[in-house]
């Protein structure tokens, strides 16, 4: 027989520029139930919010209704978990501040958090992923560009203002040679590492190389780091080389990102992630060739094993349990 | 009428390689009472606990007894907060492991708590410094090595090991031009920023230029940066240079620093930061131009207020409230 625990569910919601995607999760972390709106076709804030709830629905009704619901969490770009608001994100429809948590909660009469993606996804996995029973770890995100998500003594840490956290604008080339960042400084570790530092990386390969690559049969603007991928699987040695490269300014900065925290693991999340090997293998050696002594093969370096479909979702919902 | 506190006193232990130093301590960060005994001349622990409680008699009597003492803080090179133990220090006489925390309990009947000395620092800047009342600040120590102590949410960052905040070891020059570390890598953050690091980039620069300079009348090798203080005091352009280099790469340091936990302040302390302005206004001034645009104008840059003699013990006291 399962024990019965009161309120057994969370609602996650991953706000994304397009899409807002909703799931109904239990404490092992299966998605009971989902449902989705277009966040854009929502200018008022107020509309989008009572959307949702008319939305949720549905789910809600699946498991038993609100009564069964122990909290709700938000996983938003520059959501602020202090205050419970998204702030001045420039990918949303709404423009200053939005109280998310409040009118959320005003409408469900349920808790609810918010934080950025990438402390949600550092949630997720340590309530349902590689992280569960880790107090110590670093999350980073490889997608659009680098997310990070820091949890020290089993908590995220949200710094002095609710926005720490953001490794990916840690500047690891500082001379004139950095790249240009959408930050407007240059030579942020983000520039390299995303995606589309990966895409950079191949053009700027492409363009200082003669080597034959199957990456010159594209048209440069429109190479991803997916098409380095699928070259990378065919033995296409330039492709090879953007990955080695990427993987040893991660390592390198997670060597030292180690020197602040010595997390017990990091955690790799996102699109890049698929490259496996090809990324994983220069990432862990360069991290153990630059890592201070005492802290030499101490440190796990794992990619997340959660759904990426569902990683987003999953990872809001974990903050509904708090 | 003051009120009066049960246990009023905490003993601090400054232990370093020479000399050992106990103060008695009051809640406002007054020393009652001081006493000291040589570290080296106790080749085992077990007499050195002895003596130490010998020499600590007369203090206690000055404040009424062991029965006055809440409790016992220890800062020491390669302490474990977690365990309670030095590991392996070497600029100790005893070798291994050391059970202080436990020794020190059985001999005085008073909790005792051991860190490193720049989480001490961190702690006497929390409990009586300038960071009182402050939850989230990072602490630099700028003496002959560079270290650090890192508060989030009120708590020194102790990590998965009890070593975390090696900011010291951060490698902040990756190119094969990076300086020669102690730790056996090359371009650590201590090889510019300690004062042994600024005694290179003094010799670094008279090597490579011939600018005049109070500093060439004295023997390269033996030059300090006390001899860079002077110098730069009497208006000497080369010693003014070097406390800029230092700043600008110290501050450009921070400004990336504050990604990771955006403190709501950075705390120096330690021998450089007597090069006052010479040192903080270009310190300053690289932190704000690169630091990132949301934390522009929000970190305050403090220079430790605490009687430098005296800061060690009051740092290590201050674990014994806990």
């Amino acid at each position: 027989m399962e024990t019965t625990i009161e309120k057994p569910y969370v609602i996650g919601l991953d706000m994304g520029g397009t899409n807002s995607v909703f799931g109904i999760v239990d404490q092992r972390g299966t998605i009971k139930a989902q449902t989705a709106i277009k966040t854009t076709a929502y200018p008022d804030f107020k509309d989008y919010v009572k959307a949702s709830v008319e939305a949720l629905q549905p789910a809600l009704d699946l498991v038993g209704g609100i009564s069964q619901i122990r909290g709700m969490g938000v996983g938003a770009p520059n959501a602020n978990f202090y205050t419970g608001s998204i702030e001045n994100a420039a990918n949303l429809v709404w423009q200053g501040v939005v109280p998310v948590a409040e009118l959320f909660e005003e409408a469900l009469g349920v808790p609810v958090r918010v934080t950025n993606d990438a402390n949600a996804a550092a949630m997720g996995e340590m309530t349902y992923g590689v992280a569960r029973g880790m107090k110590n770890f670093i999350m980073i995100t490889l997608g659009t560009g680098v997310g990070s998500g820091i949890v020290i003594d089993g908590k995220v840490v949200y710094g002095s203002d609710g926005f720490a956290g953001e490794l990916g604008h840690f500047v690891i080339d500082h001379t004139p040679a950095g790249r240009k960042c959408g930050c407007g400084r240059s030579g942020c570790l983000e520039t390299y590492c995303s995606a589309t530092g990966v895409a950079r990386t191949v053009r700027e390969i492409l363009e200082n190389s003669t080597e034959p690559s199957l990456l010159r049969e594209l048209k440069a603007e429109e190479i991803t780091s997916y098409d380095a991928f699928l070259a990378a699987e065919k033995g296409d040695r330039l492709a090879l080389e953007v990955f080695d490269r990427t993987g040893k300014i991660l390592g390198t900065a997670c060597a030292d990102f180690t020197t602040f925290s010595t997390p017990e693991a990091f955690v790799f999340f996102g699109g890049l992630t698929k490259a496996g090997e090809y990324l994983m293998k220069p990432l862990r050696e360069a991290f153990e060739a630059n890592v201070l002594r005492n802290f030499k093969g101490q440190t796990k370096l794992l990619v997340s094993a959660l759904n990426g479909s569902e990683a987003a979702v999953l990872g809001a919902s974990a903050l509904g349990w708090e």
